[in-house]
């Protein structure tokens, strides 16, 4: 089995997918949100690339099953029920709805990835859970940095250290490819304390410029859940094993 | 000043380069063999992409003065003077000759960065006079890794965080980029031991395969020149400050 990571998020080379599970990764905070809406009680998040595409796809669902999140310049979208800070995401708030979801960076780098088998959405609150998912498949794997404004996020690059070293756990032997490796080794250096990445990041730097430091804290926070969400044609539902709060996928 | 990297050799978007000093690495070999043929006196290297292109080029130049370098699939070229061991270039070959060098990875992305306001090309063996002549022209910095086959080589994003290191000495303060935090805190894994890099990276364990061992240990030779070649209009010299047997740029 063989583990490779897109560390910058340009749309990989096709070859790069076939057959692979693909996990994609966007620490601060798209991906973390997601998996924290689905934890809570969200029957299915839709990620979506724009503002109006957003409102568009929220209206084509039944009035009062849908929430529309999001956020542009790391704030809540004007006429948006949430923003993107996974605290917002209260099982109160999201039980038993559909999250249209639009972020800069991960949102995005969903869209980029249809060539693959299988698609995982990762984050620190699954990170356990969602080695063991990928290497019971026993695909390939990639884990994906959805990066900022299409260049390299030195937390998504940790975070794809933590899962590289995560699978090497429960998939030995694994071999690394160069990016991989450079990931894994990357992640040593943080692994006692992974915030410090985010305290390093220019998105991190940017977070708690805005007062969001209990976000940082709250998207540090390792095997919160066994939650490991699946992306399959455009929608994002809880997939086995699913948490106790988790309501499954809408019919 | 700012320092930012490549991890991946991707063409950089133009906006990345306006203004910058480029420093290019292709730590295994061809920044080596450029570095080493013009620290034992070679007049110039000039870089091409196609193995012809390298025939058609050397034509032009007078008779004896001129000789062809370069790999494919790590090996000599059939017809060339000499390959990308930077081993091959002895002041006996090389001295007072133009060569005309094409590899895969490294010559390539030398074409790559038309942009830039200043391309040098570094290695271990130069890298203190990089950082140096670097720090003292007060642009921001783009380290370039010249990857493997389009994609990540382990080996040059360490040298990349090495050249980094070295800024950081002489050019505090120094502003990184993610991708250049990336690389510092990668380089710190392997600073001890550059050579575990190259032995750990898909690269580094084709030229042990192929017998090579002695290059590997050669690039890992820090310091061992004060040359730091400049790339001009396609051809690279040595600038400032030049080595004892350097004898200049071309007429």
């Amino acid at each position: 089995m063989e583990a490779d990571v897109l560390l910058v998020p340009a749309p990989p080379d096709p070859e790069r997918l076939i057959g692979r599970l693909v996990i994609v990764l966007d620490i601060l905070r798209a991906t973390t949100t997601i998996v924290t809406a689905l934890m809570r009680g969200a029957r299915a998040v839709i990620p979506v690339v724009e503002v109006e595409e957003g409102r568009a796809v929220a209206a084509r669902l039944p009035p009062g099953t849908v929430l529309l999140g999001g956020e542009r310049g790391s704030l809540r979208i004007d006429g948006y029920d949430l923003g993107n800070s996974p605290r917002e995401y209260t099982a109160e708030m999201v039980r038993g709805r559909t999250i249209v979801l639009t972020t800069t960076n991960g949102t995005r780098m969903l869209r980029t990835l249809a060539g693959a088998a299988e698609i995982l959405v990762g984050c620190y609150l699954n990170l356990g859970a969602v080695a063991r998912t990928a290497a019971a498949g026993g695909r390939d794997v990639l884990v994906a940095c959805a990066g900022r404004l299409g260049g390299v996020a030195l937390e998504d690059v940790v975070g794809a250290g933590a899962v590289v070293a995560a699978l090497e756990e429960v998939a030995a032997p694994l071999s690394l490819t160069d990016a991989a490796r450079v990931a894994r080794e990357l992640y040593r250096e943080y692994a006692a304390d992974v915030g410090r990445s985010f305290r390093d990041s220019a998105h991190g730097q940017e977070l708690l410029r805005l007062g969001l430091a209990e976000d940082l804290a709250f998207c540090a926070t390792r095997d919160l859940t066994q939650i490991v969400p699946g992306c399959v044609d455009g929608v994002i539902r809880p997939a086995a094993p699913p948490g106790p709060v988790s309501e499954g996928p809408p019919a």
